[in-house]
């Protein structure tokens, strides 16, 4: 038996799509105990089989967290949420991994550009540390703040940094990053938008260069703004997203010399899966996981390469992630609760 | 060529679902013109391609009415709306076809009773005709307020008060309705319950013996409240009503005389189509149509009959129906733009 | 640490729907490993991504059952497969837990008037135990072959045998089940019936009194086939099961005494879960879990009753009881992988 | 009241989904008649309502063609299909609009190239004309042979074509298609890729640059193989083809100046619709229409667009697009049966 001591852990934000997966992936970790945040008023009657087991409810302050003694909060919260929160909560000493925006994009002029209001706690964009764990574990481990990345930017910077970082990519040429996600990236609050009537046989691009998970992506794979051309788009489904990013590259000989670029990378990470060239991941290859799972179609002779990126957007684009980063911070083994 | 003179009619509530519906078949119907009556402030922007002709959109008030000289108003608006707005339009000399549940339960007390609040214009009550043309065609004719039936009560009166008039149902087994309906008859406003998450992948009962639809089943087809167990579900897909109806017969000596009871009734009728015994619609027969489909598998034996009733219900539950009706309130075919 | 000793297990249809989510909850099982039995000709060329671990396969045969040294084999295959490949699967010291009708109908000559085909090995009804363990858990401890259920009469007999064994089911009055599955219970070999255009978005009654599943109800029930009334209906949606069940009861005076009827059978049981009267469950509750929930809406006065009942047609209603059967046959914990 | 004499057309395959489509909007077209003309033994029976009225049918040879006096034929077939039955239809004197590939791609060796089986009707490419109304207008209207576009070129051309020719596309950059459609694209024939457990809530790419609608932009546009990259993905939905492409322009100074381009070409065309700049159609608002919606998102800083085109693909995708070339090859108005 392996001796790692239990931690507490809050989940504020609960009822959201992402919070209550992130309470679903924490019932199953043998090490952690899981109180439930509420932040608002407006508590939601509990529905259910008679006799379920759920966790414990406490309000979302500094003394509930010190009186509970939580080692670490997940903040599942609109960004500006999180921005209230995230100071009294470090300040109680808990770790903080947040699943917002609030925290990722390095600096308050940054964040003021694509969220488009003030961020008032700006102080803390110097501990923060991007949460992609295949990049930036060993800052992960020691931070105390956490910012989760965005579903999208997940999907595409795994895909792309490999290749932009071993100079594979012709950037002049540009990148094209086509996303595909479902309905629960959108968030649990009802919407005419994601409506049933309004989805279900239904397929629409809603996002462009203007959307805010783009400076993610260009702050972790090293483009530049013009290099980097986005489409969001929503899928009738449930859960998962998919990205086709088209690229040129330079100086790849063949479809075997660009898989290696990818197996140099992840050799040994447990959530990334390689395809063989020519072949593709779909949604249903990685819905409920935490896998993100890469393929790619390339013609050596035009140096046109279609990477096909796929992953839960609950699971290794939120919930699945946050875990891995709490697993990190907590001294954990990293797959615990998500293999 | 017919030579019918045009008129003019508004649709209160044309950017719900019901009322949607009864715009874009208006638009097909050649003697008519459609007016857009806006009730709420809370106006929607117009979005769709460059160029498209849209409909002349005024005020819901009782002097637009009159300065547009409609000749009839379709009110898809909830039971409370159309309490308010029926008396000044019939005031202003349109007729009235009201989709909601306002005036089809016959009294001020039923209605109370079922909808839970006050009824504030139970005068109306008396020339208030229910808008099920295959039962009360002439009435409907010559009324100047007709209550639209509601979508699950006019599949079941179809299916039930044939057999139920000619005395083949056994009443003391009693009948039961189970019903399921698709998103939109829940409407366009946006909730938990309607949201694309909650419902893809997933079924429910949510409505029993309290649902506000029973009163119009048994006040038509001549059940009594015990006689009748209805359930309502809800299917992941947008639009049609499939119910499957048990009972049993007395004295039927086989499925053909069973049919026969069917044909009998509906010999001439536009809209009702009936099955060989022993098949039976499914939804995708109906949909798109003002058609309401019956078949049934029936076991002479043990006089055990399961009948299988379809419709859409945004057509001939809803927006298809009530143009059936004002057809009939305007003196134009029958079938005039829904066939 | 528990210590039971590993056992080996194949599976028999792991290409199947029911098949794969055997593989699926044995790879978590801690004390089973799982051999993949290829039976036809016909294998498909496995896809997915580079490096991942899959099951041992070698052929269905009793040789290599005996070297592989099978504790136990799962046919999740059609019914006439099912009997040819039992007897050589036990003569070879295997225990057998077949997912297919072929031997839950207790004689050859009920399962040929319902399969419509002779049975070849009618010696095996003599041991063949139904594998419903909630009401057979000592047989199926020392079975050799298990019956394991079908989808359909899971539910059904779940929610029915202890109102009919505590004797308050009017049984005069006769019992509806208006079933509604997911399109997984079709299995996976294509057709027309099973395409996605052809589902999605539609709903269909497809089986009436004729179903094969209805004498399952009836034998394990206690129900006469004049008192039970079924129709089975397609669900646009992946997996799951809801059954709403009418009947009338007899001497029940409250619904909190309808309650407790089924709190005295299912008191202790791991994968029953009961809710508060008027509270009923969806689907969601239950798919991906080995769980089947019971609901109900009762009337006092009427003594009428709707009973709803879910459950996820592949484990609980397939491969999950499957695993639970196994669990008791080779006296592991019966909620080992399951929970 | 219009005067055109009433002529007489069949079609082959009207049980697939293109075939369907092209009945039901033959049925609702004044001027003409429909034959369906039966091609293979396996006949399905026919279902639903009793006393529905069917279009005749006869078998699909020379000599039915001619007993019928048939004017035209529709050909909703397999391209090895369609080119066995061309000729002697078009010997029997009825003129061909063929849905297949058999003859959309100019000569035979481009055919064996991407359909990779020999063309054993060479001769008809002389006169075969590409069936896309807003480019080939006059064409079509003289030809006996239409070969009807693929779906996806259909979109990929109408909003790239213009472009083009206008001579705005940097074509050193290249162009990206990333093409989704719905699940009948892929026809009605079953098959585990279109499985509906296989497909909901699933999403997949399938199709890169060696798709076979890949020349038919090539020859249509003016671009080269290597110039153009595509994807083709499958939604999960049942119909309608969205398509985003992303191009660089050269000398476009605002939107404004590149919504001019497509409204000089199209500026009379009944079935184009587009979008204000930064508007972009989805797929409801082309479902069930024969129109192609095109909206765009462009940055003149960088020149980048993002162009996004809308049809549902069995109509302006299929069998609309038909019947708009045979209204042409008749001599009937072109939107007749499609607005």
């Amino acid at each position: 038996m392996n001796n790692y001591s239990t931690c507490s852990v809050g989940v504020v934000g609960f009822r959201g799509y992402s919070g209550a997966e992130l309470v679903r992936i924490l019932s199953r970790h043998p090490y952690v105990e899981t109180v439930l945040l509420e932040h608002r008023a407006d508590s939601e009657p509990r529905t259910g089989p008679l006799g379920r087991k759920i966790p414990k409810e406490v309000p979302a302050t500094a003394e509930a967290i010190q009186a509970e003694k939580l080692d670490l909060v997940f903040l599942a919260t609109p960004a500006e949420v999180s921005i209230d929160l995230a100071p009294p909560i470090l300040a109680a000493g808990a770790k903080v991994v947040d699943l917002s925006g609030a925290f990722r994009l390095g600096d308050a002029e940054t964040y003021s550009r694509w969220y488009r209001e003030r961020h008032t706690a700006p102080a803390l964009f110097d501990e923060a540390v991007y949460g992609l764990p295949e990049f930036y574990r060993d800052r992960i481990r020691s931070a105390r703040l956490v910012a989760n990345p965005g579903c999208y930017p997940t999907a595409a910077n795994l895909a792309l940094r490999p290749l932009v970082s071993a100079q594979v990519v012709d950037r002049t040429r540009g990148i094209i990053c086509d996303a595909k996600s479902g309905v629960s990236g959108a968030g649990r609050k009802p919407s005419l938008k994601t409506s049933f009537c309004e989805v279900t046989e239904n397929f629409s691009a809603y996002g462009f260069n203007d959307h805010r998970h783009v400076p993610e992506v260009l702050q972790n794979s090293g483009l530049g703004e013009r290099e980097f051309t986005f489409t969001a788009h929503l899928l009738p489904l449930h859960r998962g997203i998919l990205e086709s990013i088209y690229l040129r590259t330079q100086g790849v000989k063949s479809a075997v010399d660009l898989l290696s670029v990818y197996e140099d990378h992840y050799a040994d990470e447990p959530f990334i899966r390689l395809y063989a060239p020519g072949k593709v991941p779909d949604l249903r290859a990685v819905q409920g996981t935490n896998f993100c799972d890469i393929g790619f179609q390339f013609d050596s002779e035009s140096q046109r390469a279609t990477v096909v990126v796929a992953e839960d957007n609950l699971v290794k684009g939120a919930a699945g992630q946050a875990v891995q980063n709490m697993n990190l911070m907590l001294g954990f083994p990293e797959t615990e609760a998500l293999l």
